[in-house]
């Protein structure tokens, strides 16, 4: 769910604007009812819904209430949250994200959850052990996930992560070995850690090697539909049972309505069910390629 | 200004408290009132504030309230504000965060400057160009700053940063050749870009060796003073005529009223005498390690 105002159906923009101004407040008002009316419509399709953090705080304070507001309203239908952060900080400052999003504000009554409290959220690993750490210990207390970066799917990933080591392997090997590290402490019944990793769809050679070297470990995996990656690149980040990842699409389910696939189907109107179409057909293509 | 509640003193903790409840709003209340007196003892001793935006981020949408206040009150008494959120992502959502932060947000009205409108941010190289890429055009677009994260200052920091690659150097070395790449294109009369970088002051020979790599690159330097950087081990961020760097404190000026230094001089009540006290302290000490 990264709302961003191109992606929103001309006609709901324009009413919301009409009413509130082409301002902060008339965008939240048209991404919020955006926002929920896809939720309803693919709640029973999807296990969990991913929100791009960076599309919230592009409206600012009005953004973050969307963002507050479309959290609650995904739990009260049953799904898992993903916040898609990206946060990083030397230790005591990832402390205080891991507290925004995962655990609890200090000092505070312990009955209020916060207004970002997500299920699980991504994290950059560039700062090291003692970045993540904290997360880690909320993963821990607060049954939370974090999803490290380890390859991401954007065209230029590779100028740092592709790096290759005197020693052996890439930056990203190295990361990934970081992560089996990490993992080891919160792995549950089910052979999976809380600590996953984020591993792009556009690097399908690196999803399989990945997914062999990190046995334990989730994979959040983007860039499937508008970014180029196939059912058959996703099917890497699965294990032998067809489990084991999180496959992301944002694009391809909001803008389904406006798509050459779905829009002689469905009119701007009803985009929620467009949304819906392409999830069941996204679900069962990946289905069938595992 | 990372005010989180464990630096703000009892009195005005208690205060708020007792006004609005243990709540989010409280510690809001706490927070604001605190960065305002800071910034009221320091704006004539330093030339910027950088906002940590994990402490606002943990305060919820109240936290994000008092984040986009401070940013406005510093500016007004002409202080320029660094974000200090390490933001990443691929090429289209590091563009939502570089509206955010820096440029503006498409389609609303662009005299509306929005709630988070700093003058620069600290960003995160780990997704490679084309997720810096969006936030240099912003900078050229808008006369910001963005500070890419090199070498930082946390003990774990090596983990990743320091690995020896196969061809030559370590990361942070091909980092610090990017950032050089990304900052030639903005490079001002003065002779520095707006393309500036992290360097942690813990690390003074990386720092060395880094300014004499990154000529026309502005150092963001943060470990002085609690972390353990000293005036002599951030001497080496400087350039031979003593400029090309910013020096943050935040624990040491922040709670300057409860330091050894300054606890017996100054009251609580005190705390933003104390902390202009340390912040011409800390000028002073730096001045003459230059």
């Amino acid at each position: 769910l990264d709302p961003v105002l191109d992606f929103i159906p001309e006609f709901l923009l324009q009413e919301k604007f009409e009413q509130y101004g082409q301002t902060f407040k008339g965008a939240s008002k048209a991404i919020w009812e955006f926002n929920k009316s896809i939720i309803d419509e693919i709640q029973d399709i999807v296990p969990c819904v991913k929100l791009q953090l960076a599309c919230y705080e592009m409206y600012g304070i009005k953004g973050m209430k969307v963002f507050s507001k479309t959290i609650e309203y995904a739990k009260s239908k049953g799904l898992l949250v993903i916040g898609d952060g990206k946060r990083n900080d030397i230790g005591s400052s990832a402390g205080y994200y891991s507290k925004a999003y995962l655990g609890k504000t200090l000092h505070l009554d312990p009955e209020d959850e916060g207004d970002f409290n997500v299920d699980a959220l991504t994290v950059n690993p560039y700062l090291g052990e003692d970045g993540i750490q904290p997360f880690i210990e909320d993963c821990n207390a607060f049954k939370k996930g974090i999803f490290v970066l380890v390859k991401t799917s954007n065209q230029s990933s590779g100028q740092l992560q592709d790096l290759i080591l005197s020693a052996n392997g890439t930056v990203y090997e190295e990361v990934a070995n970081r992560v089996n590290d990490w993992a080891k402490s919160l792995i549950g019944n089910n052979g999976y850690s809380s600590v996953g990793a984020v591993v792009g769809a556009t690097y399908p050679e690196q999803a399989k090697m990945l997914r062999a070297l990190m046995k334990n470990v989730y994979f959040l995996v983007p860039g499937y539909g508008a970014q180029g990656g196939s059912a058959k690149d996703v099917a890497y980040s699965f294990d032998e049972k067809g489990k084991g990842a999180i496959v992301n699409a944002s694009r391809s389910i909001m803008c389904a309505y406006k798509s050459d696939k779905w829009k002689t189907e469905f009119s701007p109107e009803d985009f929620a069910k467009a949304a819906r179409e392409e999830a069941i057909s996204m679900r069962d293509e990946i289905n069938a390629a595992l």
